[in-house]
């Protein structure tokens, strides 16, 4: 049985947008793989008018209700407040907390105000959840509509109690899902090409489109449908598909290049170091990325990389063959195994005669052989918003090229285009 | 007037913590900032019964609902349908929008599928607002009970639609609010120095601190409170103060080099390229920065940066001296007026000798001066989830490092440190 759901999230810093709902976030994946649904997520602010219809209402609907937040000690903690209300039931103050709370606070040598005991203070006919990360028990009450857990915010605290008291209660049966991860393909060609698996008995997908990549999520009723669907889906994607779940294309392109010994140097034009940073955002990226030259300014496309002048002077800097050349010259000039090269125009302006979205992105491997690709993305917009993406889509393209002439090369690994 | 605002975002992904909701985070932040009120914030799965009644819930107690997500031209986006239930009108396909879409699809040679045409449809009454990032607007539906914004998940075109349609409509007319930009700063240091500012009869402060870096936002009763609270925050805060409202790091930095006709070249080592990225997201930054070099691999910095073979072999790559050469080189190389230069151990392992958040930041000036700064950043948690805050603080750091170089050459410009 999949139970459901809701998370009540207190606390107006949330509503400012001073700090992000990641509590909500992992509770959702938490619950999510456990089998059961979060059926919808609200935020209240530190009101008790506002916490108890919120609650009332989620229990109106929904078997379980989480909250998390407005159970610290200061006057606008109303959580207990608000669950005594909904129940009915006054508070009554645990002796055996009230106990703990005087004992951390002369063990840390500060003053105990009276304000402080409310964390001693439990709606009747509540249950203590034990703590493993801290002080404060989280609450658990029977109510007529369902059950309600109340969580402190503190994150750590949050998941210990959930993971030890919380989803043991909740587990239901396991949808199966995965997440495949495409790139440089559209939004719309990907859909159009799982039309058969979205046909599937007892198969959902969705998709989720970020510049340049599409993550589609496969949920099937069972093992056994997910397979199936997961392995029509891999011939209908073809090479569009890099990897699957946390495996980012930056962490694909690292393991293949980990898998040969190999390493890589980037030439950055309209990037100005994105790529490089992709690179080395993971720990251990230093055995295979070398280092390289954000070569923005034209001249130093020359200086720095050996780019030959008559070609910079007849064509400009965003043309094909420059980025060959900038690729062939850091891999030589940095001592790598590959080199990795991008020119275009990230816009508002057009650059060189040449428009906005106009990019060529290039690899040189050991051999002297050199692949270009050449791209015309879209600029979406005015040409303000449409760098930012454009910069972004020339990442997952560059890196994208790499991860396409390492499977080539080696054919041994499966590549399923 | 406060003008009381419900966000409800639509989307199964948001539930099951796929992704964070960071598109109610951004709402909620300038909302506030410009007056707002946001007195919840629901997230709703992908379902038609559940988007509509959760509306007309929102729609009873607030003023104005933000719907984002649903916009998609899938069939699990079903914001459209929503609203035109709750409207109780029918949906009308739009002439312009269809053919927009055709047009953007034969431009990208790829197939339109008449799911897609459904992005097309607009609920009658509805006004059409303007999406400067993309090809699909906003909608927005006055109905008896308030104004509903509906806006595309995307993050871009909410942003953009919002700070073009929305906020203008929900700006709030009582609070006067600044937010004041510090770097490189404690935010428990930043909270004791503006202490008095607190205590300001009719003024409240909000701390927003993010690697390396501590917005400030003052809010007073009106704006004469606001300019005196101001006044003083800005002398407590002296040269920690580098901006105002959206004068983000790169941009002063960018302005102040712009101003003196002058550019800069970067020496990235433990940033891999983040420093150069963050120089060239904004338009028109080739009229100050040459380019860089990502001396990575430790050989490289001899090779491409000119640092001393003796030096590296004596004290390994993570040492003032190196920083300092790697300034020096960079410039010269790269032809620049400054030069600046990282390096350092991001972790999650030491090295050569040196723990993790060892950093070194060095600017090389024209006239052969080299400043250079030494930190000991915080690793908090494991070294894995230390990595990327020592990154991006190193970053704020570098930045911050050539702002005041800048403003210290330049004595006329006001510096309040």
């Amino acid at each position: 049985m999949v139970v459901r759901v809701e998370l009540l999230t207190v606390g107006d810093e949330l509503l400012r947008g001073d700090v992000a709902n990641g509590n909500a976030a992992w509770l959702g994946r938490r619950l999510t793989e456990v089998g059961a649904e979060v059926t919808r997520s609200v935020v209240v602010p530190d009101e008790l008018d506002a916490i108890t219809e919120a609650l009332g209402e989620a229990l109106h609907r929904a078997g379980a209700v989480i909250v998390t937040g407005g159970l610290g000690p200061t006057s606008d903690d109303l959580t207990r407040d608000a669950l005594a209300r909904a129940a009915g039931v006054t508070l009554r103050r645990e002796p055996e907390l009230e106990r703990r709370l005087r004992e951390r606070a002369s063990s840390r040598n500060v003053p105990l105000r009276d304000e402080a005991l409310r964390m001693a203070d439990v709606p009747g006919g509540a249950a203590l959840l034990p703590n493993p990360a801290g002080t404060a028990p989280g609450l658990r009450l029977a109510l007529p509509g369902g059950v309600v857990y109340a969580l402190p915010g503190v994150p750590s605290e949050m998941r210990a109690i959930t993971e030890e008291s919380v989803l043991p209660e909740l587990r239901g049966t396991t949808r199966a899902a995965r997440v495949l991860r495409t790139a440089t393909v559209w939004e719309s060609v990907i859909a159009a090409r799982l039309t058969p698996v979205e046909a599937m008995p007892g198969v959902r997908l969705a998709y989720y489109p970020s510049p340049g990549e599409v993550r589609v999520r496969i949920e099937a009723d069972g093992e056994g449908r997910l397979a199936a669907a997961e392995a029509a889906a891999r011939g209908l994607l073809g090479s569009a598909l890099y990897g699957v779940g946390d495996a980012t294309l930056d962490r694909v392109v690292h393991g293949l290049l980990a898998e040969r010994g190999a390493t890589v140097a980037v030439a950055e034009s309209l990037t100005g170091g994105l790529i490089g940073a992709e690179l080395t955002a993971m720990p251990g990226s230093s055995s295979t990325f070398a280092g390289g030259v954000i070569a923005y300014a034209t001249p130093l496309k020359h200086s720095l990389l050996g780019v030959p002048e008559d070609l910079l002077t007849a064509h400009g800097a965003v043309h094909p063959e420059v980025a060959a050349a900038m690729a062939r010259g850091v891999r030589e000039r940095l001592g790598a195994s590959y080199g990795l090269a991008v020119t275009g125009v990230a816009g508002p302006e057009p650059q060189d005669g040449q428009p906005v979205g106009t990019v060529h992105v290039a690899v040189a491997g050991s051999g002297g052989e050199t692949t270009v690709r050449s791209l015309r993305l879209p600029a979406p917009g005015d040409g303000d918003h449409a760098r930012g993406p454009i910069r972004r889509m020339t990442v997952v393209h560059a890196l994208d090229l790499l991860r396409r002439v390492l499977l080539t090369l080696e054919p041994s690994v499966r590549w399923t285009g």
